[in-house]
This record gives C-alpha cells, sequence and structure tokens, in this order.
C-alpha cells in the first residue's frame, strides 16, 4: 500500500493480525491515578509476542505479501524490537527474515533476534554500512525491505494497538505514545482521528533525542544526531511518511528528561508490578511532569514493550 | 470461626471481600510451557492489593470483625506482605493496624506498611520479643490479634484465590503453591477438595527452608530455624492449624535449591513482563526440576507476590 491508511485498511489489519498477535490488556492503576492527578489506561504492548508492539507492524506487513515475495524473504537493519518481530512474524508466515545488525548490537540483542531464528548479517555501526548490506543481500536474494516505520503497511499495523485502546475505553481526553521514528504515534494518531476525532494525540520524547520535537516545531525533518537517552527504542529520526501524518493528525511533542522517564518506569515496575522497558516510560514521565495539563483528564498510554537487560537496569 | 472452613464459608469470603480485593487474572506463557513440557496458569497475585495474596486474607478476617472489635483496632507481628495487608484492610474498615516489627526490619518494609497508615512499634529480632510487644499493646488498646496464617479466618480468606483459580480453568491436573507458615496451602488444599478433589495439591518450599517437608514427612511440627533462602515470605514454621489441615488434604511438599528459584523468577520477569517476588518463584522452579512428573499435565500456580527490592535484585 502506499497511501495514508483508511480506517478500512486499520480495520483489515485488525482482523489480520488478530490470528497471531495478542490482543492485549489495559491495565490501571488507583496508586498512579492519585499521583498524578489523572486517570491513566495503560495499553499493555509489553505482554504482545516478542514484547513490543512492533510485533503488530511486522505481522501486517509479511501477511499481506504476494506468495513470490513471501519466497524470497524479508530484510531489515535494526537491532531492537523491530528486528524479533519481523523474525517472528516471518516464522509464522514460513519465510526467511534476514537482519542486518551492528556488529556491535549487545549480546542480549543479538541473542534474541537468533533464538527467533532469524539470518544475521554484521554491518559497521554506521547508516552507510546498514543500508549497503541490506541492498547487498536484497541484490542477492530479492528479499523485500521492511522499514522499520517509514512504510504505510507497518503504520497500519501500529494503528491498531490505539484501535484497540479506543474501542475498550471510555472517551478519552489524551492518547500519549513515545515517538522514535514516528511509526507507533503516525498509526496512533490516525486511528484516533478516525474513532474519536476529540481525543488529542500527543508524542513523548526525552529531552536528549527531541528531534521530532524540533522536525514538527519547524516543520522539516531533522536527523536524529548523537542522541543521548537511556530510551533505546527512540534513536531514529521521523522517516518523510511519519513526518506527513504525525505533521497533519498530531496535536502535539512534548519532551521530558531521563531521570523523569527513570522514576516512571520505576513507579510502573514497583506498582503495577509489569515490566517496561525505558522508552514505554516516557509518556507516564510526560504526564507527571506536568500534572496540571493532565488534571482530571482521561489519558489512554501505550506501554510499548518489555524488553529490559535485567542485568543493566537503571536503579 | 474456630473450625476447618467449610465451602460455604470460602464462598461467603468471596462475597466478603470482592468490594476490596481485585480480582486477580490468570496469565499463561506459550514460551514458558513449550520450555516445561507443560500447560501452566498462573494466578496472578503480585496484581493483588498491596501486591500479595495476604490481603485476602487479612480483608476477609477484619471484615468478619464486629463493630466492637473493630473499634479496638487489629495487632500483628509481621514485617513483611502480611503487615501491609493488614495495615490496608484495617483502613479500608475505619480501624486501626498495630504492627509490631523488629527493629532490624529493612527500610523498604518498613516504609511500604508505614506508607499505608499503620501504627508500628518495634521489638528487638526475637520471637520473645515479638510477642511481648504484641501482648503490651494487646493489653493497652484490646486490640484484635490476627495472626499470618495460624488462624481460620485468614485460612479462608487465602482459600478464594484457589477457589478463583478452579473456577476459571479447565480440569487441573496439580496446583501448585509455595509454602511458608502454611496459609495459603490450606486454603488453597481446602477449595481444591472441595471444587476439583481430584486436582493434586502440591506445596513448593525452599532446600534452605524445608520444614515443612520435614514436618509432613515425620507427623510433628518442625521449627523453622536458621532458614537460609532468598524467599523472605518462606521463613517462618507451620502452626497447628495449618498443620493439621496440610497432613489431611495436601498430597506432597517438593523442595527445590535457591538456584532453580531464581532461574523460574528470571524466566517469569523475562519472558511473561510481569515482576514476582523470590518466593513466588518457587512452584515454577519444581516444575522445571520436575519435568517429567508434569509432563503434559494442566497446571495451576499462584504467584503470591510481586514485593521486591529493585534495588537489591538476585540477577
Amino acid at each position: 500500500m502506499n497511501a495514508i491508511p483508511t480506517l478500512d485498511d486499520i480495520q483489515e489489519a485488525v482482523k489480520r493480525i488478530s490470528v497471531a498477535a495478542n490482543y492485549t490488556p489495559i491495565l490501571t492503576s488507583k496508586l498512579i491515578d492519585e499521583f498524578c492527578g489523572c486517570k491513566i489506561f495503560f495499553k499493555c504492548e509489553n505482554f504482545q509476542k516478542v514484547g513490543a508492539f512492533k510485533f503488530r507492524g511486522a505481522y501486517n506487513t509479511i501477511a499481506s505479501l504476494s506468495n513470490e515475495d513471501l519466497q524470497k524473504g524479508v530484510v531489515t537493519h535494526s537491532s531492537g524490537n523491530h528486528a524479533a518481530a519481523l523474525t517472528l512474524a516471518a516464522k509464522l508466515n514460513k519465510t526467511t527474515a534476514y537482519i542486518v545488525m551492528p556488529r556491535t548490537a549487545p549480546e542480549i540483542k543479538k541473542r534474541a533476534v537468533q533464538s527467533y531464528g532469524a539470518k544475521i548479517t554484521f554491518c559497521e555501526p554506521t547508516p552507510k554500512s546498514r543500508e549497503e548490506t541490506a541492498q547487498k543481500i536484497i541484490d542477492e536474494t530479492g528479499a523485500y525491505l521492511v522499514h522499520p516505520f517509514n512504510n504505510y503497511s507497518i503504520i497500519t499495523g501500529q494503528a491498531t494497538a490505539a484501535y484497540e485502546l479506543i474501542n475498550d475505553s471510555d472517551k478519552l481526553d489524551y492518547i500519549l505514545t513515545p515517538v522514535g521514528g514516528g511509526g507507533l504515534l503516525s498509526g496512533t494518531s490516525l486511528s484516533t482521528n478516525y474513532l474519536s476525532p476529540h481525543t488529542k494525540v500527543i508524542g513523548c520524547e526525552p529531552d536528549g533525542a527531541d528531534d521530532a520535537f524540533r522536525s514538527l516545531r519547524d516543520g522539516i525533518i531533522y536527523p536524529s544526531e548523537n542522541p543521548k537517552t537511556i530510551c533505546d527504542g527512540l534513536l531514529t529520526s521521523l522517516g518523510e511518511i511519519t513526518f506527513k501524518i504525525i505533521s497533519k493528525y498530531v496535536d502535539e511533542i512534548i519532551t521530558v528528561d531521563d531521570e523523569k522517564i527513570i522514576e516512571a518506569m520505576r513507579l510502573v515496575w514497583e506498582r503495577m508490578k509489569i515490566i517496561i522497558e525505558p522508552s514505554s516510560a516516557v509518556p507516564l514521565a510526560v504526564v507527571m511532569n506536568n500534572k496540571s495539563k493532565f488534571e482530571n483528564k482521561s489519558v489512554g498510554i501505550i506501554l510499548t514493550g518489555g524488553n529490559v537487560d535485567l542485568n543493566k537496569l537503571p536503579f
């Protein structure tokens, strides 16, 4: 698909992924509500397959491919949740996932992707080396490139999380998601626009990787240069497609510092007894940092994932 | 109440606690099932109020007291989940909780109980000092003593967890719980006896605190002397009441070492993305250590709590 996803597209994706994805629960915490002064509905994508929302987009994309494409395989350059998601989605659709990873990626991420059965090719830790290595694989195999976010089919898949959240909640005043490359935020803004147009959508970003905030403010895509944040899932720049959608459908981007993000992460671990990764904690940190804005409001937050290295916790 | 709880008693407790306790979910994990070779249903009491099943018994007990008793308050000597549970249950029933705690208790536990509004009295870290201090409070206030497990009303409350688990599951071949003082195991064995008498009930205990295993084997209550285990919730001996019920209704006690318990705890954190405390991981460790016994069986496990100090993780 090559156009902004329609409501029909999103509804088809909901059906398509339903055979493989988890229908994740929405959790609430009276204690966190009291602390924040608002009512928060947490959509728990940390309980999604491979521990992250990324499975939605990856499965939607691969399950939409032709048999011809499926025979050739899929390829991506990513070391994170998208790589694991694409690999599992490929396995379930009986095709091969070729994953290009910087040789410097953490061992735990290499092992995770390997455990799902990917064919990994290591490259130098530069954008140029990644793209060249991916291109080489495409030239050799004819594999289909699945960009982690700058892809309409991926965005349609990610849109299903907010689709479920909105359908399962009473009227929400706000929906907050983190923003890295913008795939989830794009999909969320579309589902919200179609299903609950009065709900405001806010992208949440670490201070140390505020390229999306600046891009939206100035109307041009700034590359994410030397991002400094604990949120390893939010280091990338927006793509042309996600920038276009976010510019039109997202109300605001709000940034917050890592200290607050770690505080929010710990609050969720201690009070809700669930494991979320730092990137997932950014929206709650934004609420905690802007209490008057959200006072007495009904707030949906997508907890994006739960993949953390237990040997390297920030607390 | 002063007799072994009947099915009617347990059903009344289910109603009584329903206004305050969380109806906790049952979670499954395809990955853990594949790893263990059986089908496991995890009853998630880590999501219970105060983060532990103990709230069931505490609330059931306090909500059964007369108005006269409620005016005087309740007292217990405990530094763990029972203290927090009793304090919250007291608050919800508008009575006072007097908690006797050894002055050596970890700061995090002192703060937890304080945050729920208890009146704490510190004592020396000996059974004698604890009991004397509690007795002094009773003499002064007339407060009602709520023993953490050797109490029929507490046992009836703890029985509601297995009651829900059995009602919400297909037929279970086994139900496993940890055993410390034996309140949960007693309640579980009674609910199982009434609702699903063909299901076998197994108590799970750390090697380093195997007093219940030895007590059941030899038919006498051994005190828990110098227990050495990471499972801080399982350090106590059985009481006369729990020993009597467990002797009659529990099929077996199985022990397992701390290394396996930590492995099981980590598996739950990493694969299920939920936080459980070491004591909660003992039943899964028993399954992992006895795979052939549980092969292809349907196994219910009560995850008893999620209260851990994130600054002192065993991994």
